[in-house]
């Protein structure tokens, strides 16, 4: 066996890092409580990662901590040999039990890290309708974690597929490296006090969301290269970011990272064209530089240079999944954006620009938080069984507030806020 | 990176070897149905026969493979760290989310090679608390499994902890290259057509049933070193070993590897002394040396060389665990006797010895197929949250069949069949 001094020291280091983002996902993300159960996925390549957070779950008083490791290998392997009625079924009593968990009270972690190329090369209809019988099975579960009933966080792992999307070209073992130091850095886990930071930068977050709340805008106006579109708001809408409490009164950070304030639009009152700024990695499959058109807050012309089938077979899902579920605005100046990277991960990349999701909107987006499925509907509140979020801004991104009689007021100019 | 060709080789005859072990698992212990779905447990380690496996069933038709990935370090974690409450909780949501697949008709498939000495250096009571409320949370699944309502089977990965136990001093690499050949070896996988094989071996063991099925012996009477052990059978029981038939029609075997022949005891009617032939490992613990008086049935002292306060919590379990669920009869010329190993694993020490089972009865192993609980529990037999083998069986054990009339025949001497 060899041992070379210099890698165990480069080991320690990052062993300590990864603790500290495994603190940060227990007590800043889920602000997890003594006695509380803890439901946890992930790519079975995080498992150092999953083990780190189970431990730090236990230290905070966990009662028992289940991890869902998910094998790519094992979906590969259904794609290449399972029969054609396969691809209409999902493990329903899986999602079932994970509803009942939360229902129990237990708290939810996901730890992200998914191959974004994974399905790249796989019939779309097949990944098409895999997607929606697992969307359907999980949608029980999706429901309590949309309405916040229960403290949720995701995180982020670096895995060897991932890496190699972000940095193509380099050998892995440095690619993991560049990688992990990029989720550590934009988790603000690399910091002399993390949780300190977090706490600043919640409390920066909650300023400019009551600033907007205060506002009671109807619309947002987003102007830039091949987009000019209004996005209407729900009636009675709030905007939310940063730390978030649930329904059990846990207030956690539903993501880490987060950057974004966002909303629910109304699901009838969008309108204009919108062009992606980055390319959308969905279920697999990189769906790059996305044109839309809405009418009456549905799509009616879609197009993508690459992955169009995918996205035409994602916004048929439902008719929910053609309307807005959510804008949420990002300023250009933030530290993921300006890391220059591409992580092919929504929770990472929504959080370096202004973005829109198609789909479920957040029952929490509103000023009452007792809403039920009939006045959100009212509201304009979209129900779908995806949730897609795709990034609309970018340094030349001017997005302007329209209140109630009409009259625009600039939010942000160049990507950056106004005021 | 360092490529040895020899290396290259041998990884490409032991690849070749797992495929087939991974199909006899699909085609010979499950019998897999062409659209039935399968719910795969196995440790972390054992990932890649559970790709395998997951390969092979997906040929075989599978509709959807869920695999269950279970890991010791989270174990350990929760015992390091956890509230003394936790040792009371289990995942319930998960145990009746697979109780439910069960029912939807799903099949089972449990990959074992769990680390026999993974928990011997915690509290033991801990240890019992957190198995009963893990038995309680599975017993709806467990009964499902017990009453062969769906194929089962379970079958066995080299992982490195277990390898280290079965050959202490030995270098990783090797131990888990002589565990890997002794578990190909005892599965029959190594041979040259296994699922041939299989066949004959099951219609040897069919026969052997059908012969004692036909004398209805009313006890057996073991005698060995420290044994003097008369076992009262169930009224109206049936004896089971090979291929079993499933309530969903279909024939496969439940273990791999399998050498017994075995049916149920009557709960009350089970006395003398009994000398365990070979160290017992439970859940965790290494219990050597067992000795145990029954009277009318129930355990009335228990002693064990090491281990005993694990022991004395297992039989605490319920009323049910100081009972007999199970009695079975191996010859001692089987193959995994012969290997001389002690596997620290029941699957494989259980088929190398004559043994009995503390706790649940098989409910299948009755002439009469359709029997309610009362009607079982009339019938004399077992119900309890566990259901644990050990081994009595050895070169030196004399079993006799006793009639209703009180007459011995002789069944085995020196641990050989008579007839
Ligand atoms: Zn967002
Ligand atoms: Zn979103
Ligand atoms: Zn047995
Ligand atoms: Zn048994």
């Amino acid at each position: 066996m060899d041992t070379h001094i210099g890698l165990d020291q480069a080991g320690a280091a990052r062993a300590a890092r990864l603790d500290r983002l495994a603190e940060l996902a227990i007590r800043v993300g889920l602000n997890l409580a003594p006695g509380q159960e803890l439901v946890m996925t992930a790519p079975v390549e995080a498992i150092d990662l999953s083990r780190r957070i189970t431990e730090q779950a236990y230290r905070a008083g966990a009662s028992l901590v289940t991890t869902l490791l998910a094998d790519d290998r094992a979906v590969l392997a259904r794609y290449r040999h399972a029969r054609e009625e396969s691809f209409d079924t999902a493990a329903g009593w899986l999602y079932d039990g994970m509803a009942t968990a939360f229902r129990n009270g237990a708290a939810r972690l996901a730890i992200v890290g998914d191959d974004p190329a994974l399905l790249a090369g796989q019939d779309p209809d097949r990944v098409a309708r895999a997607n929606r019988a697992r969307s359907k099975a999980y949608r029980p579960a999706l429901e309590l974690i949309s309405a916040t009933a229960i403290n949720w966080t995701l995180v982020a792992a670096a895995t060897p597929a991932w890496a190699a999307a972000v940095f193509p070209g380099l050998p892995e073992a440095e690619a993991m490296d560049r990688l992990w130091d990029a989720i550590l850095a934009a988790s603000r886990a690399d910091r002399p006090d993390p949780v300190a930071d977090w706490a600043a930068h919640n409390a920066a977050l909650l300023a400019r969301r009551e600033r907007l709340n205060e506002r009671r805008y109807a619309a947002l106006h987003f102007r830039g290269p091949g987009t000019d579109l209004r996005v209407g708001l729900a009636d009675g809408h709030a905007w939310m970011g940063g730390l978030s409490t649930a329904k059990n009164g846990i207030t956690g950070n539903p993501n880490i990272p987060t950057e974004e304030v966002f909303t629910t639009p109304h699901k009838d009152r969008t309108e204009g064209v919108v062009a992606a700024t980055k390319p959308l990695a969905y279920q697999g499959t990189l769906i790059q530089d996305i044109a839309v058109r809405f009418e009456a807050g549905r799509i009616t012309s879609a197009t993508a240079r690459t992955g169009l089938p995918v996205l035409e077979r994602m916004i048929g899902t439902d008719e929910g999944a053609r309307r807005l579920g959510e804008v949420a605005l990002v300023p250009h100046s933030n530290p993921i954006a300006q890391s220059g990277l591409l992580f092919y991960n929504t929770l990472f990349d929504e959080n370096a620009a202004s973005h829109i999701a198609l789909g479920q909107a957040y029952s929490k987006c509103f000023l009452d938080k007792a809403l039920t499925e009939a006045e959100l509907a009212a509201r304009g509140a979209n129900r779908s069984l995806i949730h897609v979020d795709w990034m609309i801004g970018s340094a030349e991104t001017d997005v302007d507030g329209i209140d109630a009689e009409g009259r625009a007021e600039p939010l942000m100019r160049g990507g950056e806020w106004v005021r």
